[in-house]
């Protein structure tokens, strides 16, 4: 494993009123009835399982040459696995399908996976499905990488159809793959596996679904499907129970995918009576703002500037990745402490390092609130060739700092188009939440202090952790939770920022460090102000 | 063709009090909404639909890219093709699988397959589900039958995984070929087809699904199932659109298939006040009595007489088989004429012959009450030698007669039984229906002279005609009717015969010509008084 253990969870790792009704449940029967002499056996057990359930029961097919075969094996208890098919407006289940049978009582032991399908990453949860808890875990970098780094790049190929073939083929390569690892971790069989729940951006539900995702980028700019409803494991060619239902987590659009949605069901934030931001921040930054009346959200491109693959010594976060980044100053030389993923010789810097370093040299009166270095000079020496893992210098260059700054720009134009939008003062956000792949490991610090977050309360600010692969997990777990999911679909009202003129003027007046408006990072300008004592008081202590 | 031209619907032509709502049906829309920018192109499309039929509507992961493409075409006007898949208990549809997405307005056509599959012989009728009507049929042998002529060796063979996967393909390729056929006849592409519905024994749904009959003639003497549900053409390799829903008509156990319960369907016997009863006699004889308060079945060996299997001179009903008989007696020398299938030479004798020899020769006064040779002859030939088709004499024996008395035997005692067990006597029978293949053509004068049908004023008498075919078009046209049968399923009490004691002792006191007691065959007696009078008179006329 070359990438950072997964996060998962962070501060959710309890599930608070939670009520455990999960995409697939099992239940274990005595002898049926066995006096009626000419009944059919499947029409039998599906009496038995209607009237237990009270809702109508589907047996498919291809199970029902195994119900003849545990009949007539005299089986004493039999355990059938049923799959939660249509559901009503309050999430209660209206309809179930068969999905296995099996003799003996097999009702202590369900299980399902939650997936993460990032475009950089992907993680496999196995998730106990009767008691809620998380099994194992298996992470990797989406196989799809080999035909595209970047979204963008995967949608071109894809709309040859042999090209989305090859997609979807490498993504269920790649989950595949992380399941047989998680089967031999718990020592289990993938056909025990009954249910998937899948959280991933609308490009990536395209991709691992084999739907032609082209529109998603021009005429008519729509996806082919938000919420695709149940498909079969079968369809897709996932190694799991063939009959296994696989949930894809809603999207609203092109550009608010279901792993964003999923950031709100974790943070409840549309029940609660404060407004509260979200923000997934990568190479696209995608917001919802509002509270338990409204939701509004938008999406805009970032650039790539996090992703690292446009900083001249820029890398992914992997093994010998410079992540943090802490500037000293001994009278006006500056002095570079840093970390390493790995604790290894430094090979380059990822997005969190950058971040960090960008707000060091900027507290550090290294580079202005322009973003520009104060004495001109065009790089910054992180790490020297001697010390490094490459053999080559590290530098952090103005291009770099300016790339970062166009994402910054971009982010922060967004989210005050989104603030006007729906006349809600920057002042009335009452809580933070970070989403996403570098909202995991972004530092909070260093991004309140270039503007990236805004300068909130510490205690209102929270890191959802994987909250995609979470809010599988509990849709997972819970119809209830699958009905809420698409009600916050329905909920938020999408802003369309490609259209607006006002961005482009905002995107032009938000380059500056943190903010135009300083009074709106309070905590910035206090630290501004403490390290300007801190060097007033070291230029005097260098004059004694 | 080698088989009889199929018999369509004898009486039943006209659909009466008949709702058109077929399994399938074609609807079109204009221009989806395109307003809203975010919403993906198959939700739009779910929820246009879902809003327009008030009920929900699914769309599978197969169909969703084709609706991205029709969306992209900008196409003014599109045709969906939905599947009712979920019906409440009025037969209204509560939910629909969308199964087809073309370009333009197709709404005037929409076809589906109505299909007996017969044992012996395969009909495909091709309709039209707009109008209803019937637009070509084609008929063939079961291609089971070189794996088996008779059920039973035919579930022996399915015994094996391999032997069922083998009788699954050959009846499957029989259906393709016909589907050809008919494609060929009416100039439409295979994947036009939207819908099929099936009319079948219990076994013979079995082996067309591919499940494991063998539990029909063994403990615990139970099909696997009695309504299998929407099954998808797919996952049987039915060469027709390959989402089209497959509907196999329900049976009530092993011995009383849908074919029979079509025949129900058919009569509408269930909305008399009348009581009737139904027949359908084969190697099993099956039997349905009632009226529109109650239904009660029996089911019963009746050996292969009239399959022409065990008649010495037997054969099909095919090409060069003598159908019709008629002895003539001048003085006391019998004269016979007969007809054969095609007016070719004859080759043997099928059943319908058999029954018409079998009557002509009592009525001769050849044959006694007991079915014996008056004369004591072992034989009696009806064409020598010279004249037949295959160079050797055609003749019945004894033993042919006391075979088909063993039939008529069984079929006797059945009824009896049946009756004295709901406490229903003859006379109280007011409509007799002829079902299945031999209802349609076996001589209904001849089956009342020998007692295999009762001796009910002709007009009450009716031939359903190929009632299992007819059944399978008016389900396939109507939920209704989808909804009735399975409420005539639910209706029927089936009267186990295997175990019943009165059953040996009725079939021992049932082997006389046409009852032990004559005064229940009233048309009977009087035509043996009347061939007596005129035996007299040409006594009388040969003394003159």
């Amino acid at each position: 494993m070359s990438v950072y253990e997964p996060v998962i969870l962070a501060e959710q790792k309890q599930l608070k009123d939670f009520v455990l009704d999960p995409l697939t449940k099992k239940i274990s029967l005595g002898r049926w009835e066995r006096e009626d002499s000419n009944k059919g056996m499947v029409d039998t057990l599906r009496q038995a399982l209607s009237q237990r359930l009270g809702v109508p029961v589907s047996v498919p097919l291809s199970l029902m040459n195994a119900v003849q075969e545990l009949w007539v094996a005299n089986q004493e208890t039999i355990t059938v696995t049923l799959a939660s098919q249509a559901l009503d407006e309050k999430g209660r289940v209206t309809s179930y399908q068969l999905i296995d049978i099996e003799p003996g009582d097999g009702t202590h032991f369900n299980v399902g996976l939650a997936i993460d399908i990032g475009t950089t990453t992907v993680v496999v949860y196995l998730v106990d499905m009767v008691k809620g808890d998380i099994l194992a875990q298996a992470a990797d970098y989406n196989g799809q990488i080999k035909l595209g780094e970047d979204i963008l790049s995967r949608i071109m190929v894809a709309r040859e159809k042999a090209g989305l073939l090859e997609l979807q083929a490498l993504i269920v390569h790649t989950i595949n793959k992380l399941i047989h690892d998680l089967c031999t971790q718990a020592s289990l069989k993938a056909g025990d596996i009954t249910a998937v729940c899948i959280g991933a951006n609308t490009t990536m539900v395209h991709l691992f679904l084999g739907l032609n995702p082209s529109t998603i980028c021009r005429e008519p700019y729509k996806p082919v499907v938000n919420n695709p409803g149940l498909i079969w494991a079968t369809d897709i060619g996932l190694e799991v129970n063939p009959l296994a239902p696989v949930y894809c987590l809603p999207s609203i659009g092109s550009y608010i995918g279901g792993d964003v949605l999923a950031g709100v069901l974790v943070s409840q934030m549309h029940k609660q009576e404060e407004i509260s931001l979200l923000a997934d921040i990568g190479t696209n930054g995608e917001f919802i703002l509002g509270n338990k009346e409204w939701l509004v959200a938008c999406a805009g491109a970032a650039g790539p500037a996090l992703e690292g693959g446009v900083t001249e010594c820029g890398m992914r976060a992997e093994q010998g990745a410079i992540d943090h980044v802490y500037i000293d100053m001994v009278g006006s030389e500056p002095k570079v402490r840093y970390t390493t993923i790995g604790n290894l010789p430094a090979r380059g810097i990822c997005g969190s390092g950058l971040v960090d370093c960008i707000a060091e040299l900027f507290l550090s009166g290294l580079i202005n609130r322009g973003a520009q270095f104060t004495d001109g000079r065009e790089r910054f020496l992180l790490v020297d060739a001697e010390e490094s893992g490459t053999g080559k210098d590290i530098f952090i260059s103005q291009r770099d700092i300016n790339n970062l700054m166009r994402t910054k720009g971009a982010v922060n134009a967004a989210l005050e188009v989104l603030l006007e939008s729906v006349g809600c003062p920057w002042e009335e956000i009452k809580n933070f939440y970070a989403a996403g792949a570098f909202g995991q490991y972004l530092p909070l610090e260093s991004a309140i202090t270039i503007g990236l977050y805004p300068d909130l309360p510490r205690e209102k600010m929270q890191r959802l952790g994987n909250s995609s692969g979470e809010g599988a997990r509990q849709v997972l777990l819970s119809n209830q939770k699958r009905r809420e999911i698409e009600e916050i679909a329905k909920k938020i009202t999408y802003f369309e920022m490609n259209a607006n003129n006002l961005f482009m003027e905002k995107y032009g007046g938000s380059r500056f460090l943190p903010h135009t408006n300083l009074d709106l990072f309070p905590s910035v300008k206090e630290k501004l102000a403490a390290r300007q004592r801190a060097m007033n008081q070291g230029q005097e202590s260098d004059r004694v």
